[in-house]
């Protein structure tokens, strides 16, 4: 048996998300129709991680084992002819069986893209988030500040989520003004639920001046997911990258 | 009256074009159903040309004639408060009454986009057309040359389109490579139905060895559709400016 790592792009919006879900349309049941079809027999693929519905994926990861029978190449190729046209296999890679593409993970990238013009962008309706009310990029770049590091980040998660750990560490955060767009790169060791569109919309209303600059610091003290701004809306999330 | 000039972003995914046809969604028609609730009566949008199914526009250019009751603002904040989020309505302007966004254009700029990747993008699968064979550019330039001036390009038109006269002026046209992304961008007095994506197919298959250097001379010479290479599809058009 070979273990088989995948590098996964794949157009969210019209997807209910990563994890299979019964009569829902989803990524990863999409990709393990085509292993089916492939190897003739069911195969499980495991995810770096779920991204929700219309959340978009630049190079999701994720792994499978499989019956030892193809070349990578010629199962990249394989792979990408059968696949619906939002999701394309960027790569294959014969891997050690150790490796697990959820436990194995090192580092994860999540972007978070904002349109700032007054009227967004016809053509990257989902795409981007649009917001139209003048951001401090300063601010929310000094408040993004007190993401980094080991924290517990209780509070920057959806209420309700089950859990064994809220400890993630932020390696790094970087807002970026390109044009009219605003671009949110985020890097850690893991993210709760929905914690990415938490910081992005807790950063937004620090931008806008509705929140404090403090709002930040205080969520991590108080675990109060109360005090932080609105979860913003799934299609301008994108995983960039997964780091192993 | 008032002569009003807009401009106008556009998908083109989910319409059927920007002319109105009984019965699907177009461009010139979602934007006068709004003309209409602003001005509660029957408003003509005339456009500075007919755009196909899918076809996309960073800046479209459209004008009518209506009741002068509106500021400039007032009127681009009440059209995009109730446009569909696949149009955008860029500007508002108030001209003479001669101008005539079809009959006024000077210079009219498309650009298609390939993507020159072995398996494209699953995030731009309606923006740009998938072409996974090596192209040479040098080659594709050189042809593309031949296209400059005035010539009578009825061999670059789709066969039983009407029209009065296929002569047209082509001012400037770069093939560019930005990553594995290959943009044309052409500039003209005007384009016969097809011709951009007509022009492209056949600079696709220069570039790739399938037709010879002198294709693109040839089918100006001799007027024959049949020399050249295949429309390429619509999704990977933009309407990129029009100039008066």
């Amino acid at each position: 048996m070979q273990n088989y790592k995948l590098k996964i792009e794949y157009d969210g919006t019209e997807f209910s998300g990563w994890q299979k879900q019964k009569n829902l349309r989803t990524v990863q049941e999409e990709i393990e129709k085509v292993l089916y079809m492939l190897y003739k027999e069911k195969i499980s693929l495991k995810g770096s991680g779920r991204t929700d519905a219309k959340v978009h994926a630049l190079s999701q990861v994720a792994n499978y084992i499989a019956e030892d029978k193809f070349k990578e190449e010629e199962l990249l190729n394989a792979l990408n002819a059968n696949m619906p046209q939002d999701i394309v296999i960027l790569s294959v890679e014969k891997v050690d069986n150790e490796f697990d593409s959820l436990r194995s993970t090192k580092v994860k990238h999540y972007r978070y893209v904002i349109n700032n013009s007054k009227f967004g962008s016809a053509l990257n309706k989902d795409r981007e988030y649009h917001y139209k009310y003048s951001l401090d990029i300063e601010a929310m770049n000094m408040a993004a500040n007190d993401l980094l590091g080991e924290h517990d980040f209780k509070g920057f998660m959806s209420v309700g989520s089950p859990v064994k750990t809220t400890v993630k560490t932020i390696y790094d955060i970087k807002i970026t003004k390109l044009g009219e767009r605003i671009v949110i790169d985020v890097y850690g060791s893991g993210f709760l639920y929905n914690m990415v569109r938490i910081i992005a919309g807790t950063l937004v209303e620090i931008g806008s001046g509705k929140l404090d600059i403090c709002t930040i610091k205080n969520m991590i003290l108080t675990k109060d997911r109360t005090l932080g701004g609105k979860t913003l809306p799934p299609h301008g999330l994108y995983l960039v990258e997964v780091i192993y």
